[in-house]
Parts: structure tokens; C-alpha cells; sequence
């Protein structure tokens, strides 16, 4: 269903509606015919909330495909995430908590290391540690070009982020890695008319972190690679007039609720109580509200059954402090799923419970990918789920007479 | 699925269909962990019809959208009721059984007060009673301008329905309501070169209007919005090669029948037992049956839910006599949903059963709202409904070899 054709239907209500996202939520039995994380965790707020819910298993981009974070949150927020991809370089700066602005131009940028005679010898400037690449990356911020202002942020090891800030910067350019040694790095090409100011400026960015690098072999080149500006993506409030607000801690999550206009709010605190305490402290002053949990997906990345399962649990002894606040809906579900087992994303459809007065409850008085299978969501596109919670908070109106 | 690719691959055969439409059948519990309407009503027959039919539950028009009756009936139909927009005109025209005609151009109108100075003082006209309208109507329809005919059908109170009939009429009208008082009500003007025509003769008829009821306070000028014309939609014949009929009472549901290409049958009589009597009598002359049950809906717009109760058991005792008829495919469904908790039509998926010989019945002797989220159609949009009840009326051939 189109985005604009929901956008005509959309009623205003004094409703609220809470989403808690754990992140890589679903996940898989360490034996077959086991039980998945969240199957063993002891969840005894979810199951009753499930009872009283509709459950369904969310598909974040389609079948089989496994999601990175960007768009399996585009997803779960209402949006086809192939429609409004993300582009690698802007992924990169938002990973990093960069407040990437709508006309940056960004990229992903390696330290590398060329040959005398310029050849690429070591892509990956031999992994350099990361403190090295700090002090680079200080170097790098010292470039000064006319008409854009630069930004060098180090990820890890080799890797940094790389922004350009100016106007009428395009992003349709070529990236500088030729994906070989013994070739040199390659000049930054325009795609477009639009994007010819831009190439120019990196490339003069590039000569200069040329001559800067030179003695700081295996680190003495750099490669960028996956220009992309912020797509433009139609914003909660001007879909929906949600004022939308984020309990997010980290960057990624922080930058993608920004791009559907979400206000980003602080959390004072690292524990999963703050979040839920920034939710309590915010309650009266938006209508939608996104928490995202984090340690979710890490221990699912590491391999930590055991510790997913009791993050699991943490969240849902926190959920009562949510239900007291009485939201008219509330959505459980997942960006994805990160099986311990494989110890990375998944294509599996991540376990979802839609809850509100007006919902028609399955009475299935358990929160499992299993249960969630059984429920009357049925399988269905995360960017469903909005649709159906906006109904529940008697935000659509009627199509038709 | 696209319906010029099903179209491609219709082949004839000598098949009944027979379509069971409860107006609004889907529902709520009353309380939570409660039946709905339909778990709560005795309907043996329809339950051992289950047991021998495919379950699932329909999304009308898409996710989280509640369905006029319009839209509603076009998705259980087999079309896509957004690419087919019924304007509000041709709705109103339609909702009091007016037969309108391919181009026509439909309006809502009202009665509404202005002042001396020609300043709207009152849009609904002082909400006259239903009789004086039919008094203005009938003045009215003494306008006679060259060019078109005019039509004007009261509705009720203030409201009625408008049309003009004539060739070369468009439908890109603006309408006349300025939606505040204190101004003047506006001049219809095309927002097309097609529908200059069509302007230039509305304006003219209103401008007689003014005329004919200046006097008539607290009526003396109408409004006009929504102006449209019937969409073109390929028609049953044409698509699925079948003879259609419909078994409707009710204007609304006899003008979406006859939009799709059905013929409308006239009912003698007027309980739900003359209904299936009109089926019977005319069994041999078509292909497909579409029988409308108006009740169930009253019933959940009316908030009451023993009556919508009462109503599916009258239907319930009425299905042997469609069952003795032996069509080899029934489809018992709703246009959409609504619950007497909310006496209104709703998002929710509606509770559909599909029958035939060829069917891979689910063996759940039930039919309810949460025995079709267990079924093996699962949630599927009502438009997919019609090809998979023609394949199982052998009236779709193999797709390639």
C-alpha cells in the first residue's frame, strides 16, 4: 500500500502509540527442535500483553533477505526500505552517531597503503589499530578546500567515515577503490551534472590527504567508496502528524529516527531503565514514541544465547512501566533477527505483538516466534505494521462511502 | 496479481459460483478474551460448510484501512478498490439506488441557508426534514438547460444526490462548498479542458436553482461536492468470461454489482428467505451468484450486538437451501468488518470460507473470526479471493507448459 494513499486517510486523535524495538529479536533453537531465544526467556509481562494482542511474524525487506540495521528499522517504521535506501556511506556516518545533514554527501573511507609509484599494494593500510587512525583522522581535519567543509571520523581500525558539507554537492559519483592491487586509486568520476561541483572537491580533498599521508606508510592513501547523500524520506509527521519522538542510544538508530523525523531524545544513563525513564520523562509531549533496545542483536552477533535470552527478560520486566503509562497501542517487534546460532542478521520474519483495546486479540498467551506464527497478523511485510497500529489509535479515516 | 494476466488464461466451463456477502461480518468481543459476533452465533451449517472449506481472513482494501461499502465490495469482487476509486458523487448516486448510467456525472449535494448579500450563513440549510426536501427536489427537477439532463434525489434531510446526463461531460469539477460561512458558495470550475463543458452547464443549473429557491428559507441555495462519474472497470464478462447476477436490495451494493457487470436481479419481497428465493428461481441462467446480506452491518453500525448475532443464525438456516442448489464453488465472506464494540466499519480482516469439491479444506469445523486465522488462505487481500474461487470453479488454465 502506498505511503501517499495512507497519508490522504489520516485523521488526527490524542492517541499514543509506543513501539519497542529489540534489536535482532528473532532467533533460532540452538538444537533442532529446541526452543529460540525468546521461546526460553521468561517473559511473563509479553505473554500476558500477547493475550490481549495480535500477533504475526514481520517480514523487514522481503522474503530471504537479510536486513542490515538501516533498513530493517525503515521497515518496522512504515517504509519499503528498497524504495528508500540508505546509502552506504550515509550508513557509515550514522553508525557512528554523525548528525548527518539533509545535504552532506558521505562516504566510507579506508586508510590504504600504495607503492612508490602510487599502486595500491594493501587496501586496508595493513588494519592499522585504531588509535593510529585517530590521529590520522586529526591530520585529515586539517584540509581546508573552498566550498565545502570537511569531516574525517574514525569507525575502527582502517575504517573511517568521510563527509562533505557544502551546497549543490550531488552524490552520484564513482567510488576512488579499484578493488585490486598493483592499480591506482581512482579519481572520483561525476555520474551526474549535478554531482560535478562535488567530484571536483573530493578529489582536490584527495590530493591534499595525499601529500599529508605521505610518510605515514602502511596508512599513506585513502580510499573512498559508497557516495550517498540522506535519501528524502516523507516524515512521520507530515505522513501520519505524529510528533514522533526516539529513546535510542546508539548512533545508527539515532540517525535513522531522525530521517523519518523522529525527535531524538537524550537518555541520561546507559541501562535499559534509563531508556524506559527518558519514555516516562517524554510520555506527555509526543504521540509516538520508538525505544530501541540494543543488546539484543549484540549477543545474537556474539553468539551469546544465554545472553540474549536475559536481555530478553530484562525488557520485559521494564514493560510494566510502560503499560502504566497506558498507551493506546503498543508494538513489540524486531528490526530483524539475529540468531545466536548464526551469529549475525537473518532473513527470518522476527516475532511481532500488536497490541490495543480495539485489536482483535488471537488469546494467544505467549510472545514466540512459534506463537507469533500462529497469530492472525499472519506473515506480513514489517511496513504493514504501522497501518494497523495508526487504525488501533483511530488515526485513519474511513476510504469510501 | 493483475487482472488482464488472469483474464489471459480464463477458459469456460459450466461452474457455479455462488458469493455469500455479510455485510460487515468481521468482529470484536465485547470484552476482552471474549467472543465475537460470529464465534458467538449457533451456525451449524456454516460450520460443517468450514470443515470442507479453505479459511482466512481478507484485508479489503489494504492494511490498517477500514473499508467504505464501495471499496469494500470491490475488493471481495476481485478488483483493487484503490486503482478503482469510487468518487463520492457516483457513491451517493449509487447509495438510493440511482441507476447511474456510464457518463454520467454525479454529485453530493445539500440545501444550505445564505443571506441577502449571497453569504452562506448555514452549509446544512437548517437541516431540513426530509419531506421539505422532497418538495425542493421536485422544484428543482423543473430546471431545463440545453445541453443535459439533470437529476436531483432526495436523500435525507438536507442532503441529495445530483446528476447530470449528457455527452461530453467530464468529471474534473471543483466543488462548490467553500467549507465556511460568511463567504459565498463558489463557482464550479474544470480542472480539465474535458470537463468545460460540464462546468458551464453545472453553473448554469445552479444559478436556476438560486432562482427557484430564493424564497424557500432556510434552503434557498445548494451546495455540490464530490463530482465524479462512474470508473470504468472491466466487467465480469469480459474478465472472467461468467454471467454474473446479483441477489442485493439495497441501492449502493445493486450499483457496485452492476458497475462490475452483474445483472441485478429484482427480489421479491423483503426478508433475507425472498433473497434465496430470487437464487433459486434464476440458478440456471448464470454463472455466478453474488447474494448480499445487508442486516449484519446495520446490525454492527447500530452497536448491536445480539441482533448482528441473530442475523448470521438467519443466514445460517438459510445455506441449505444455496447448498441444495449444488454450486460447485461458495465463497461465504464480508465486505469488511464491523463491530457492534465500535458501531462503525473497522480495519480487521474479515472472516472468509471457500468451498468446492476441489478445495484443500482445512478440516476446522468452525467459522469465526480466529478459526479463519487458522486457515490455509490466511491474510490474503479480498481481490485474491475471485481467482482462487475460478480455479476451483476449472475456469483458469495452466500458465505456461
Amino acid at each position: 500500500m502506498d505511503l501517499r494513499f495512507l497519508q490522504s486517510l489520516i485523521a488526527p486523535a490524542a492517541t499514543k502509540i509506543a513501539m519497542v524495538i529489540m534489536d535482532g529479536l528473532g532467533g533460532l533453537p540452538l538444537e533442532p527442535g529446541g526452543k529460540t531465544e525468546l521461546e526460553t526467556a521468561r517473559t511473563p509481562h509479553l505473554d500476558a500483553l500477547a493475550a490481549q494482542s495480535a500477533l504475526g511474524l514481520t517480514v523487514p525487506v522481503g522474503p530471504g533477505i537479510t536486513p542490515g540495521s538501516g533498513p530493517g528499522h525503515l521497515g518496522i517504521f512504515g517504509y519499503d526500505p528498497v524504495q528508500y535506501e540508505i546509502g552506504r556511506g550515509a550508513l557509515e556516518a550514522l553508525g557512528i552517531g554523525f548528525e548527518l545533514g539533509p545535504s552532506d554527501v558521505a562516504a566510507r573511507g579506508n586508510f590504504c597503503s600504495v607503492d612508490a609509484a602510487g599502486l595500491l599494494v594493501d587496501r586496508r593500510g595493513g588494519r592499522i589499530p585504531t588509535d593510529v587512525n585517530q590521529e590520522l583522522a586529526k591530520l585529515l581535519r586539517t584540509v581546508r578546500i573552498d566550498g565545502a567543509e570537511f569531516f574525517v571520523e574514525t569507525v575502527k581500525e582502517h575504517r573511517f567515515a568521510f563527509v562533505m558539507r557544502g551546497s549543490g554537492l550531488g552524490d552520484a559519483l564513482t567510488d576512488t577503490d579499484p578493488h585490486k592491487t598493483d592499480a591506482p586509486p581512482l579519481p572520483v568520476r561525476a555520474l551526474k551534472p549535478d554531482s560535478e561541483k562535488a567530484a571536483r572537491l573530493v578529489n582536490q580533498f584527495i590530493e591534499q590527504a595525499c601529500h599529508l599521508l605521505a610518510d605515514k606508510h602502511p596508512a599513506n592513501m585513502i580510499l573512498l567508496r559508497g557516495f550517498a547523500r540522506f535519501p528524502r524520506v516523507p516524515t512521520y509527521q507530515e505522513l501520519f502528524g505524529l510528533r514522533a519522538a526516539a529513546v535510542a542510544v546508539n548512533g545508527m538508530y539515532r540517525g535513522v529516527a531522525r530521517l523519518v523525523g523522529m525527535t531524538v531524545l537524550n537518555v541520561d544513563g546507559a541501562t535499559l531503565a534509563d531508556q524506559f525513564t527518558t519514555l516516562e520523562k517524554n510520555w506527555n509531549d509526543f504521540d509516538f514514541f520508538y525505544l530501541h533496545v540494543k543488546q539484543t542483536d549484540t549477543a545474537g552477533e556474539d553468539g551469546d544465547f544465554a545472553r540474549k535470552v536475559r536481555v530478553i527478560e530484562e525488557v520485559d520486566a521494564l514493560m510494566p512501566r510502560l503499560m502504566a503509562l497506558q498507551p493506546d497501542v503498543v508494538i513489540v517487534s524486531g528490526d530483524h533477527s539475529s540468531p545466536a546460532l548464526l551469529k549475525s542478521h537473518s532473513w527470518h520474519p522476527v516475532p511481532t505483538l500488536l497490541y490495543s483495546r480495539h485489536v482483535r486479540a488471537d488469546g494467544i498467551a505467549e510472545f514466540g516466534e512459534r506463537a507469533c506464527a500462529r497469530g492472525s497478523l499472519g506473515v506480513l511485510p514489517a511496513k504493514d505494521v504501522m497501518p494497523i497500529a495508526l487504525a488501533n489509535a483511530q488515526r485513519v479515516a474511513k476510504f469510501g462511502a
